[in-house]
This record gives structure tokens, sequence and C-alpha cells, in this order.
């Protein structure tokens, strides 16, 4: 019998190609339980999970089912053995615990790399030009907004500093390249594939120094929730800007709040936020805040795009015993692996 | 005595560069007038203006005074040599009256086309993915419309049609190079300093045809009113976008209505408008329309170089007899009196 495999979020545009994919070797079963605890007894004995080798999930996944946290992780069989998750995120996915059961994770980089800088050049062009602004002037029938144009600059020659320059990040330092704009970055390490005009600075208080924006890029992990902080965000220029599309958690939004009201920061650009879809009413009352309700990857072409990356990582795995985008922690804990046998020599 | 000059218009950033351009070769006055009537009187015998040699202006001139309109410009002295507009658009000053006076026009190409093309990149981002719609929704606290990946489509890789590749035109090819997009063009004549990836089209309802989104950038001339009317967007595919920074009247705004009623239209992204600052409400009614108040160049950046090329424009004609920005029907003008002498032998 062909391996099973689990899609446990609806897919939405790749319909053809589960099909053309996975048909011919795998048996597809689509989730159908009302609740984590029927869903958890599927994969029992007679079950209709019985004997699931990969799951395919997202985070928009069955809502009855939940996040996939330790609990959930440690309720599955054995024979699950690749969880392909939808996202450049997984942070609503346990890995240690995925880790620990030896259960591989995959996420979908690169397929929304694209998409997603967009939406910081879109919160980009908004925040220094104040088009948000403008925009709900004219739809109150106010026309433009008096003195719009002393809070407004030119996008050209103004300093992006990116934190974090992976595939997000450096496409972002691509696409704001015509303008241009001077583009500084920092990560942990000074990154290989950094195009050439980007600037690394090791010193991320010597970076948000010289930013009039900056752009947020990290993965939402334990080290790194509140990690633009009070102090981060008083580093900055009086009047720069923040943007941020990656998750909610990694900025202090009491301390964007405070920072807006005292003036600051001279505007933000939110495409997250620490509770989706909860949004603090209190940034409704900024006008220089851009608010989009995760935009990210908002969009057919890409939405797509990585529907098909997270079946390939799948079927991979299936014909070869190995997907392409095996997430960073797995990749760490096999070399480490590797490693301890000849460090007993 | 020095030659007079008369800033028409408020200067609202170049204040020490009037004082440093002009100040030791002109005598500098600022209008003062309660209507266009004592404005005219003013240049007058023993007048505040009497000997004006060059004025500066812009669109948002005193509106006692109005449009510098054919009766207008007829009532001017013969004194007056030399108009040099703020604005890359002149269509508020009646040129040919100019021509036949002989008061030189300049305006200030070049300086407004970064602003405008980036106005023009933030509406077509807006366009492509739904950001105006998603911030609304958010902003009355609904989070994401349902279904809206369904109308929204990645930026990389579509077709942009340009109408009129000048300063503007060109300068949004470049800013939309990262991504890529495929840019074709139509203008009177191939565009000599095109980008090589910029495809002439002869035909503009050729290119029409391929165009996922159309971006206008022509001048508001008698022969642009209406330019873009029922019959091109028709020619346009279902769910193409119009994009339009230039002037309103340049599209026929019944036949936008009709084609966002009826579906035609996929969206549209309005910076200008035929009587601004009215806005025809019922383009408010149309979700898929992002609608900004004439942001073109709407910010202290910009506006200060375009202050600065036009009191340029002021000073060379006052150093040289001659400004550089001169406008293309008084270069037109200059050829043909040149060519009829010669054409004669």
């Amino acid at each position: 019998m062909a391996p099973r495999v689990l899609i446990c979020s609806k897919i939405v545009w790749a319909h053809e190609e589960v099909k053309q994919m996975l048909g011919a070797i795998a048996d597809v079963v689509y989730v159908d339980s009302p609740d984590r605890k029927a869903f958890l007894a599927g994969f029992g004995l007679g079950g209709k999970y019985e004997g699931t080798v990969g799951i395919y999930r997202e985070n928009d996944s069955a809502e009855a089912i939940g996040k996939f946290d330790k609990e959930l992780i440690n309720g599955l069989p054995s024979s699950v053995r690749w969880i392909a998750h939808n996202g450049a995120g997984y942070d609503p996915v346990d890995v240690h615990a995925c880790i620990a059961k030896g259960i591989y994770l995959s996420n979908t980089p690169g397929a929304v790399d694209d998409a997603t800088a967009t939406t910081a050049l879109y919160l980009l062009l908004s925040t220094f030009r104040q088009y948000s602004i403008a925009e709900r002037s004219l739809r109150s029938l106010t026309w433009k907004p008096k003195g719009l144009n002393s809070i407004t600059h030119d996008i050209s020659g103004k300093t992006l500093a990116i934190l974090g320059l992976g595939g997000i990040g450096s496409r972002l330092a691509e696409l704001v390249r015509p303008f241009p704009m001077r583009v500084i970055y920092h990560s942990r390490n000074r990154s290989k594939n950094a195009p050439s005009y980007c600037e690394y600075f090791a010193d991320v208080e010597e970076m948000l120094k010289q930013a009039d924006v900056l752009s947020v890029h990290v993965p939402l992990r334990d080290e790194t929730i509140g990690l633009v902080g009070e102090k981060w965000i008083r580093t900055l220029k009086k009047g720069a800007i923040i943007i941020n599309t990656a998750r909610g958690k990694i900025i202090d939004e009491e301390a964007i709040i405070r920072a807006l009201e005292d003036g600051h920061l001279g505007a933000v650009g939110l495409d997250v936020y620490p509770n989706e879809p909860e949004v603090n009413p209190r940034l409704l009352d900024f006008p220089n805040a851009t608010l989009l309700p995760h935009m990210g990857t908002e969009n057919q072409d890409t939405q797509k795009t990585m529907e098909v990356r997270a079946l390939t990582n799948l079927r991979d795995f299936l014909t070869s015993g190995m997907g392409k985008d095996l997430v960073i922690e797995w990749k760490n804990s096999r070399a480490e692996s590797k490693v301890k046998p000849s460090a007993k020599l």
C-alpha cells in the first residue's frame, strides 16, 4: 500500500498539483476532525489517519486542532516522519518536540521572499510619503491634510537598516536598489550572499544610529521575543521609521506606542501583531501608522507557489527520504550528531 | 536698478535660496493682491509690481488671482519676459498666449520624476496586492477581508504598459525593474532615452492588449483630454489595472467607473481627478480603488528641489537671457522660426 499523506490544511490553489505530485506515490487523505482529541484519535488503529507518514499544514490550519505544540507533536504516532509546513515562519510548530521525536520539519523559504519583501516595500513607501493618511483624508472627503509635506520625505538617498538579512531582507534590499537607498544590515553573522552594496554592522546599535528606517526580518524564536525594545527604538534617530513584516512579538509593542506618542518615531508600518488577528486599538489612533492585516504573502500567485513548494518537500521525502527545505534547527541537530562520533576518536 | 522679480506663489522651503540666488541680482517682491484686477493693476505706473521682468509661480498660486489663462497673460505688461512655473505640468498656464506675447515659460522637469514615479509605484503595489482595502478592513476592526487572495497578485513577471515614456514614465520603469516586470510603452515617437528593456509599441491598442497594468504619464493638452476612453479601456484585458498620476482629465472618468462597475477593470489607482480637489463620490464605492489626493510630488525634499529648479530658471534668464527648462511648445516655436529663413534660400 502507498504511504499515507495527510493534508491537514486547506489546499486553496494547488489542487491539480496534489494529484500530479502525490497521486501515484501516496494515499492522500484530508483532515476531517472536529477537535484536537478526535484528530489525534484518528491516527489510532483503524482510524482514518492510521499509518500517516507525512503531514502538510499551514498556519491557518484547522482551528479545531490548534497549533502543532509539544502536546500535539508528542501525541502523533511514530509512523509520522515528516511535517511539511507551508510558510516561512514555523513558530506555531514546536520544532524541538519534532527533533526529539525524530519528525522532520520543512518550511517554504524562497517562495515567500518576493511577496513579503513587496509588502515591506509598500509599508516603506507609505510611511516615508504618508500615503495612508492621505487616502484616509480623501475618503473622509477632506482632500489633502494641511502641512502633510512637512512630514513626508523622498525615499531616494535615505538609509534603510535591515535586521536579519535572510531571503526576505535580501529581496527588500534588491527592491529598494533603484531609488537608491543606502542599505545597512545586522545579522548574527555577516551574510555570505549579501548583495555587495549592503553594509554589515556587527554592532546593532551602531547600525540603528544611522538608520532612517528599520525593517525587521528575523524569525520568531524564544530569543527574538521583544528583541526590538525600548533601548533599540530610542537608539534610532528622532523621526525614524520602523517596519515589521516578520512577527509581532519581535517588537515590544508598548515601546512602539510610547515612541509614537512622544514623537520619537516618525511613522510605523506594521503587517504583524503580537496576538493576531487582534490589533491593539491604540495603534489606530496614530495617523502616521500604516496598519495591514498580515498581508505578507497574501496573493494567489505566491500562495500557489508556497503550496507547491511544501508539497514538493513531502514528495521528495517519500521518494528520496529527504526534502530540500529542512528547517535550520533540524540541520544544526543533524550536523551536531555527525560531529559527535568523530569527536570521540 | 536691479530687474524686478515677482514671487507669485508661496515659497515654502527655499527661503534661503531666494536670497542667495536672486538677492544680489534682482529686486524681489512678493505678491500681495486681493484679486486678479488688483493684481494686474499692480503692474501699472507706480504699482508695486511695475517693471517686473520675471515671475515665479506654481499651481497653488494665490487663489485670488486664478489660473494664468489667456486673459491674465494678455493683461501682463511687456516688461514681463519670463514665467518660471514650479511643476512638471503647466496646463494652468496658457502657453500659446505666452508665446504670442513673447513671454518665455519654463517648468521643472526632472525634479518631479522620482517623487511622482514613486507615487505611481505605490499605487501599482496597492492595486496588485489590494493593500488599501486590507488596511481599511483592519481599521474597521474586521482584520482581513475573506477571499482577498483571490483578487491579489504578485507584481513580478507582470506586464506594465507606460503611456508616455518621459522622465516620470522612465523613472517608473527603473523602479519596477528589480521585480522584474515586463515594461512596454507607447509614445508619439520611440524614446531615444528609453532603457533597453522597455519595448516600444507604435500601435497603442496592441500595447493595451498585452498589459496587466496601464500607467498614464502624458501631459494634459487639448489633444490628451479624454485620451484614455471607453475604447482603450475595453482593449485592456479583463482584470487589468489603470494607474493615473498625470492629470485627471486625460482619462474618461465615467468610462473608468463603468469598467469598475462591470468588473472589466480589476483595480484602479488614482492620484489625480478632473476637478481637484473635488472627487467623484462614486469612486469611493469601489473597494478595489486606491485613491490619493494628488500626492505626486508631495514631500519636502522634492518640493524644495522643485522650488530651487524654478528659481534657477529665473536666475539663468536674468544672468544669461535663457533658462534651461523652456517648455516644449516654446522650443518648437523657436525651432520653426529658425527654420523659416533658411527655407527661403
